[in-house]
């Protein structure tokens, strides 16, 4: 296969360091430059360790959104800032290079719904549309011919899976919806600040960001694309003692009496034959552990009678499948490549 | 004040060595015995660090629900495994003495409750109606004439405090009701088992014991006592990795629209005197780390408008106020004393 | 006993945290006023939580090296950064109050050592000569006079103690000390530091400051002392994943062969009747959880006949016995105080 | 490539886990069996997870040290008990197949040896002399020959490889030698014991085993021949609240003054070249977090100029260079194929 020159903007945070990992594998995307704005001018090896010696021997560029960027690689992973993704969308788009962004910038179709939650005009309307949301077992078929990816954060994965097919079946009532989700302190980010001490983070744990996180508009977005109509929900967010990992506990109303054999037949249906998603047998449940440092995304659905519920249950790696290595999963599709390809 | 002889059958659980280190430093609960099984014949220094070496010297006598055990004391606290406290309940109060059970044996007043969460029929439903239930900002009037307390778990715990309130306040569907409550692993005992070791509890978490754990017949008996009906919830209990450190988040749907400053006041009006509850100033949120090593809860409410439902928030260390503690708490009032004696 | 008005200044830090839970609790030493810079204006709820109600509502006020501060308390404790220390005692001392400094400022009494370890002259050399060394443990009877005490850290105490009956004995290499210590993260304060977040700390340990960590000054001064002769070691720190724990291995050369309880029996005619000192029964060695929230410090002692070394074991938590209460055990001595108060 | 039929006996075990995920990705070990004692009959997804789905689905076999299972493949890796791989080895040895045990049972050479560490005659001391010690770096060339590889132990790797180019140069006092070494819980298996609940090892640290630890008896067997003398050492093991890591801190005497230059020149001399060994830049110092889930090792040198010592660091990962992944790098040079197959 022919390689592709591909370049990481922003590299200092976990998701850039995870993604440097993933990458550094991939047996197609071949590492061509990594601009970053304040570790500019260190080398790989400073901010990411294990790389290979030509990789950990490579300089960190500065970072510009600009024509000169663009020349310099065809497949471009931006793991900046949320709000930073931006001019580089554009310039790089311009150029007609494909574009991967982590951030946040580019997963909410409608500008209306991206200012509701981030209190601002969207810096590029007219670019999101062409954006495709990157969870490839929701959106395999348009991912294929994406040119400007929004890869999708970690609590969304976590609720969108799941809940996707009992949405689309219309197993449940679609304002009954509440999910507990518990985030690995890595999913707050890199940043210094006295919050994320482990001081402050071991022996701990916390809700935080209620009653309305900024990623609740990707997630109500996306179920309701799959529910067809509108979806709101009650999401809690919480931080707890560990560094990577994810757990969402979903429930949700049941129009009907079910039995955990159906439920777990339809999770089957929508995702037995997907590489990624592990639908683990009746009686077991999601453990963090289970999928630390992979790409995988276990689900579980179990009913409960007495209060005529259905209990979801999703486990996956906040830097892995819910960031860097899915990333990695959906552009391999955009690139014509193997879905697995450096994921395995 | 007069000392009470008090004694501790069973101590080397993780709720054991809690309360002895409660009872070391109570001023009017004075140990007089410990009794176990397995560790008859130890000296406490061998089960618990950091005692006074009156205590650290005493040695475990062999633990019989019998005649003689009841003359040792005045004041029992059972620390035993659930399902082995009654028959010493049976001899104390034959005897009696007062009791204070840590176990779940005497939690449910309703044998039938009993049967369906425990599957055997109780070993001695006439003690049943003579228990209570052991939150004194729940049961306080009770608790001053109690002779046997059921001391309550540590999930009841952190989901009845906050919630009762708004159920006596008719505020909230009780058939909305769901909580997700995240433990430290000391909630599952000091249990010699393969998924308690520190390399399957650290950086993993889970969900367990869904859709009906055993402590859900206690918690619904109390809620449906707050709320004058039958209240039926839907409750996922979670293991993280720390220690100790309980965290329950609560969604519930409101009958009318609410504020937060309304649901901030309820709390406030319930619990603003309580010496041990700690309702969090508007935009706080409960955090484990606040609470560890103390006989405090914190709560706090949140409105969703979006989705018309009530969030409350509670933390609570498992071994102080969701075990320990609170039973020595219980045991301050049944005994005459002040509430806070021991527990500051 | 009459009540001594007792000033923190400092109080955001890790150290100034615990002293401020130590002093709630202590019965004699009354909190009159916390004084800090980053914090002034804040209530101590805001840095510290479970104070009683009291305590909770005081405010910070802004901390001055004045007289005006020094008329506000007798005795006071300084629980800010090293360096920071210096101008407060000048003008605590010269208003002739008693100062408890929590920082290294005053623990080398030689100006000269002081420049070594900190690059620049000391900056009140008058006052080295007033300062006693704050181990109860060895400078008891000085500390019953002190009016500055110069609180130890923490990696010293655990080495200091051990180590010191042994040196006074004679039986080991002076040239042949080596102790390899291993800290809680909360050693390194409450810095808001990328090195510091959790991502970095947790699933980690390295060493650090080698071969001359700045503590090794006043380590060599308290063995110098004891051995009547000069001592030089190799201190090697390293950070664990633990907020709380301090752990010393250390090796010596024997003169002459000796017998396991021959050094057990040394540490007990040393410290058997102290307080706070547990030396372990032969075949137990220190834990850090079992000092955790205490003022105890745990010893042991253990041939190794292989290679006629001594190894010395000690085991405190570095914010207790480490840092703050060991400052409270102090400041007891100073004021006439019972050793224990407020410490059990 | 030609595949080799690969069979692991032994699974359940930490060592085990880690090892089969090594073998899942390497191209030329195929694994065609697992047998097990305690597993028996399960598949293999019920005992690791994240297996490609035709791995996760072969069928655990009933472990037999016999002809019939010495049939099944080529390549067989013992990861069994210490003491319970001897009886395998004679059985597959007879029949002519390859072996890498990574129990302790090979490790010494010396039938004496072993019966001072493990208390009883060795069970096949004619097959010591054919074992070859599996640490690439120093034994390369027999490995490359060897039909029984002992593969070593995590604490042994991380003391010989640092030690043995200054052993060798002669710059140490052979009977100076102090290693305090930690380990994450992991090194200590996953065996059913109170003392590796999450419960004991979170929040604490003790060293064990001293003075005489087992695997004492193979670290001082490879530097006495890096020495070209008999060499005795002081070795203090300690566990530290992780899962995975291990880092050594080994001080020693010096002969003669030396530089840190010096020092680090000898490491890169040494391992400049080795693929998995990270000789750091000076000023830098091993981290376990850098060296998790890999087959590297850290290594850094600091010359003490005032106590005329040399102080080494050591970092890898107790289940990867300590354990599996070099138990896989050995066969990789038995089996003729590049060193680095299926490690990167």
């Amino acid at each position: 296969m022919q390689s592709v020159r591909t370049a990481v903007v922003g590299a200092s945070g976990y998701s850039g360091q995870e993604l440097l990992h993933y990458l550094a594998r991939h047996p197609v995307f071949k590492l061509a430059l990594v601009a970053a704005k304040s570790t500019a001018g260190q080398k790989l090896a400073q901010i990411v360790h294990g790389l290979p010696k030509d990789l950990a021997a490579m300089e960190i560029i500065e970072a510009a959104a600009d024509y000169s960027l663009a020349q310099k690689a065809e497949l471009f992973f931006l793991a900046v800032p949320h709000g930073m993704a931006a001019p580089y969308v554009v310039a790089l788009r311009e150029a007609g290079k494909m574009v991967v962004d982590l951030s946040a910038d580019f997963r909410t179709t409608d500008p209306a719904v991206y200012k509701e939650f981030y209190d601002h005009d969207h810096p590029a309307p007219a670019l999101l549309k062409e954006a495709v949301y990157g969870i490839p077992e929701i959106h395999r078929d348009r991912l294929k011919s994406a040119k400007l990816i929004a890869a999708p954060g970690c609590f969304p994965t976590s609720i969108i899976v799941p809940l996707a097919p009992f949405l689309r079946a219309g197993w449940i009532e679609p304002d009954s919806i509440v999910s507990s989700s518990m985030s690995g302190a890595s999913g707050a980010g890199r940043k210094v600040e006295l919050r994320l001490l482990f001081g402050e983070v071991s022996d701990n744990m916390y809700a935080y960001s209620v009653p309305k996180h900024r990623h609740l508009g990707e997630i109500e977005q996306e179920l309701s694309l799959a529910a067809g109509q509108k979806v709101t929900i009650t999401f809690t967010p919480h931080i707890v003692p560990m560094h990577r990992g994810m757990l969402s506990t979903i429930t949700a109303r049941l129009k009907q009496t079910r039995a955990d054999a159906e439920a777990h037949q339809l999770l089957l249906e929508a995702y037995g034959s997907e590489p990624f998603v592990e639908v683990l047998p009746p009686g077991e449940l999601p453990q963090a552990r289970h999928v630390a440092h992979s790409n995988r995304i276990q689900v579980a659905a179990r009913i409960d009678p007495r209060t005529n519920r259905l209990l979801l249950f999703s486990s996956l790696d906040n830097l892995g499948k819910g960031n860097a290595s899915q990333a990695v999963q959906a552009a391999n599709l955009a690139c014509g490549l193997e879905e697995k390809l450096g994921l395995e």
